[in-house]
C-alpha cells in the first residue's frame, strides 16, 4: 500500500511564480455582498459597522502577512500591495491568493459580533479574490487610483440614489433620475434637494480607507502612495491588533 | 476624473481558465492546524468533532458550487472535485480557488459552535488551497487513492504514537520506537500492548469521509469513484444543510 | 568578473510544462505565405510542388523527433501529434514549440531547391507556431477533423475561385459569384461550367496530407486516426529519409 | 460538413500574453551546435565567418520586427530585446517565439552560403528560444552583463583549451591542465606559452556582438545598453540590409 505508485499525480500540479521584482497585488472583494448587506440590513448608501469591520480585517491581514506593505479599501472590497522583494510562500500564486482571502474570510465572521453585537450573521459570508502583479511604482499608483475614482463613481452615485428612495421615489425613479447625470449635476441634486454638501461628508465613504502597518512603512512606500493618501482622504492605522 | 485613464491597468491581469474537459480538483488544507488543534485541545489522534466539522463544511460546499459531484477529507484537508464539463466561473483558476476557500473557512467559523458548543475559537483559523486539473478518470482516481493512502498512513502512526503517549512514554520516545516500523509491525503493537484492533476503529479515522451530492451524482461519478468508496470505507452524506 | 552575481536573471524564466497525460498538438503555419506563393509562382489552386515540399519537411520532423507519432497537413499549415507519454524536454511547451517550428522552418529552405529546381528561393520563409493539448483520444479526432473540414472547405472553394478567375472573370467577380453559395452549388459549378468534377480530383488537395512513423504506430494510434485516414483521403508515408 | 461542431477545440489553445510594460527578451540558441560546428569544420575556438552569419540573421530580424531595439549574440547564442510598450502579436508568447526563432532560422539557411561559399551545409541547423520578461531597465541590463559575462568566461577558456590542443596535447589533457584555474592564470598560460595577449584579441570574439537599429535607437535604450555596449567590446551595425 506504498503511496509511491500515486504520487504521480502531483505531477499534475502547476507551477505558478510571480514575476520577481513586481508589485503583488491581491484583491478581495464581497461575493453576492449586495444580498450579503441586505438580509443583515446595513445601512444605505454605506453602514459605518460594515466598513469598519472591513478595515479591522484588513489590519488583521497586515498583521499576519507582513510582507503587505499597504491597504487599500472601498465598500465589500479591499486591495492589499506586497512588496516587490516579497519570497511569500515563495511567490506562488495559488498560495498567496488562498491564504489571504482565506484568512480574510475568516476573520470578517470572527470580528462580525464586534462590529454588530445586536446581529447575528445568518450565513457565512465570502470573498472572491485575485493577484496581479505591477512592474513599476507608476502603474501600481494608477491602480490604486483606478480603484479611487471608482469609490468615488459609486458612492457618489449612491448616496444620490438613496437620498431620493429616503424622500420616497422608487428605486427605478431614482435611478431613471440619475441615468446620465454628470459629477457636478449630482452634487448640486444633493445640495439642492437634501441639503446635502457631498465635499464635507466623511472621507472614508468619499476617499476609502487605508492601512499601513507603522510609519517605517509609510515612509518606504511614500512614492507610491503620497498621490493617493495625503490630504483628508487619509485614514492613517497603525496596527495594534491581537487576538 | 474619468475612470478611464487607469483601465489600462486592468490588462495586467491573467487569463487562468483550466483545460476544458478536465475534472478539477480543488484541495483545501489547515494552515498552522497543528497549532491551532492544540491551541482548541482537540482529541488525539483524532477529534471526531473537529472531523465532523470539516465534514459539514464539504457538506456545505457541495451545496453552495453545485458543480462539485463529490468530496474527500481527511484530517484538516478537503479535495473537492468538480465535474469535467463544469463551466464555473468560465474555468478561471483564480475564482475558483478563491470562492470555495473562503466560503470553506468562512463555515469552518460560522458553525464551529455547533461542534464546540463549550468551546470558545481563539483565533481565526484559515487554509490554503490550490486546484489541479485531472484529463481522465483513472487519473483522478489514482489521485483519491493517493490521499487515501496517504490518510491510513498518517492515522496509523499517529494511532501508535498518542496510544505510546498516553501509556506514559514521551514524544520523542514513541517516535524512536516507531521509527522504521511497517504496518504489520505497527498494527501488532497496538494489539499487544493496546488491546486495539487497528481494523475496527472508526471508519471515518482509517478511511477518510466522502460527500457526494445525491444518489444520481453517485451513479454519473461512479465509475471514477468506487474502488475508493466501496466496502467499510465508504461513508455516504446526503446533503440536506440550509442555514 | 564572476557571473553568480548577475545569475537571479534566471528566476524570471516560467516553467511552462504541458500538463501530462494529454496529447500534444504543435501546429505549425506559414507567416504571410500568400504573398510568399505569388512570388515564388505557386501553381493556384494548389501547388503540388510546394505541398510535396511540406509533406517532405513533416517526413524529416518524424524522423527528428521521435515522439511525433502522427502529422497532418494542408496549404501552408502542418499538425504533429506528439504521444501522450511524450516525455520530450520535460515536456516545456517553450522548447517543444521553438525547436519544432525553427527544425521545420530550416527544412523547409534546405530541401526548397529538390521541390523547386528551377526557382531561386527570393527570401527566407517562416512559420508561427502554436502548442495545444489535447486530454482525450476524442477531443483530438476532433481537432483533426476541424483541420480537415478546413481544408475541404478551402479547397473547393479555391478550386472554383481559380477555376473562374483562368475562365477569364476578375477576381472580385470570381469572388461576388461564389459568395453565398452552399458545398452542392460549388460541384456543380465545376461539373456544368468546367466539367470538373470535384470527388475525383487529387486526395491530397481535398484531404490533405498525412505522415505516420512506421505501421506499428499506424497501429498504436488507430483509434484516434482512423475516421480521418482510412477511405480515400488517406496518404500514408514510411518516413525513409536521410540527409 | 459545418466546421462549427469542431471549432470547440479551439478553446483549448492557451491565452499567454507576455506582461505589459516589461522588456521582452527572446533569447535564441544553437541546438546540437557542438556537433554542427565539427561537422562543417568551424575554426576554434572560434569561427569568425559563422559569428559573422549569426550578427546577420540577427540584422534581418531588426528589419523584420521593429519593435526589436538592441541584438545582443555570442557565440551560437543571440538575444533579442523588444522595447517595452511593444504589442508585437498583442504580446502573446508563442507567437513571438515561433516567429522569431522560424525567422531566424531561416535566415540562418538562406544566409549560409554568403559566409560559406565553399562550404555547403549538410543538413539544416536549427534552434531553441525562449522567452523572458524583465519588469526594469536595471535587471535588463544584469541580463545582458550576465551574457556577456559568460561570453567572456567561454571564450577565455575555449581559447586557452584549443591553444593547448593546437600545440599538441590531447583534449583530455588540456581540460585537465585549465581545471580549476582563475582568469589571471589563463591570461598567463596564454601569454607565457602561446605569445597571446588576451586582450587584445578581437573584442567580437571576447565580448559578443551587439546590433541597433539606428541611432536613434541607441539614444532610446542608451540608459539600458551603456554599460555593456561602451568601451572597446562595442560593435555598431546600422542595419542595411534588403533581400
Amino acid at each position: 500500500m506504498a503511496n509511491s505508485n500515486y504520487e504521480y499525480v502531483k505531477s499534475f500540479e502547476v507551477e505558478d511564480r510571480l514575476m520577481p521584482s513586481t508589485w503583488i497585488v491581491v484583491r478581495i472583494d464581497g461575493c453576492h455582498f449586495h444580498r450579503f448587506s441586505e438580509d443583515h440590513e446595513f445601512d444605505k448608501p454605506n453602514d459605518e459597522r460594515a466598513l469598519n469591520l472591513m478595515n479591522s480585517c484588513a489590519m488583521a491581514m497586515l498583521e499576519e502577512f507582513p510582507d503587505i506593505v499597504f491597504a487599500y479599501g472601498v465598500s465589500d472590497e479591499y486591495s492589499f500591495i506586497l512588496k516587490k522583494t516579497s519570497q511569500l510562500y515563495e511567490r506562488r500564486a495559488s498560495k498567496i491568493l488562498s491564504l489571504t482571502v482565506s484568512f480574510f474570510s475568516s476573520v470578517y465572521g470572527f470580528m462580525w459580533k464586534e462590529f454588530f453585537p445586536n446581529k447575528k450573521l445568518k450565513y457565512p459570508p465570502y470573498f472572491d479574490g485575485r493577484v496581479v502583479c505591477y512592474p513599476s511604482a507608476k502603474i501600481l499608483q494608477d491602480y490604486l487610483a483606478w480603484r479611487q475614482v471608482d469609490c468615488h463613481i459609486n458612492n457618489q452615485y449612491n448616496t444620490c440614489f438613496w437620498a431620493l428612495v429616503k424622500s420616497g421615489k422608487s428605486k427605478m425613479e431614482a435611478h431613471n433620475l440619475l441615468k446620465g447625470t454628470q459629477t457636478q449635476e449630482k452634487n448640486e441634486l444633493l445640495f439642492q434637494q437634501f441639503s446635502i454638501n457631498y465635499n464635507t461628508l466623511p472621507a472614508m465613504f468619499r476617499k476609502g480607507s487605508c492601512v499601513f502597518k507603522d510609519k517605517t512603512s509609510v515612509q518606504e512606500v511614500s512614492l507610491v502612495l503620497d498621490p493617493l493618501t495625503t490630504g483628508k482622504g487619509r485614514r492613517y492605522c497603525e496596527v495594534q491588533r491581537g487576538w
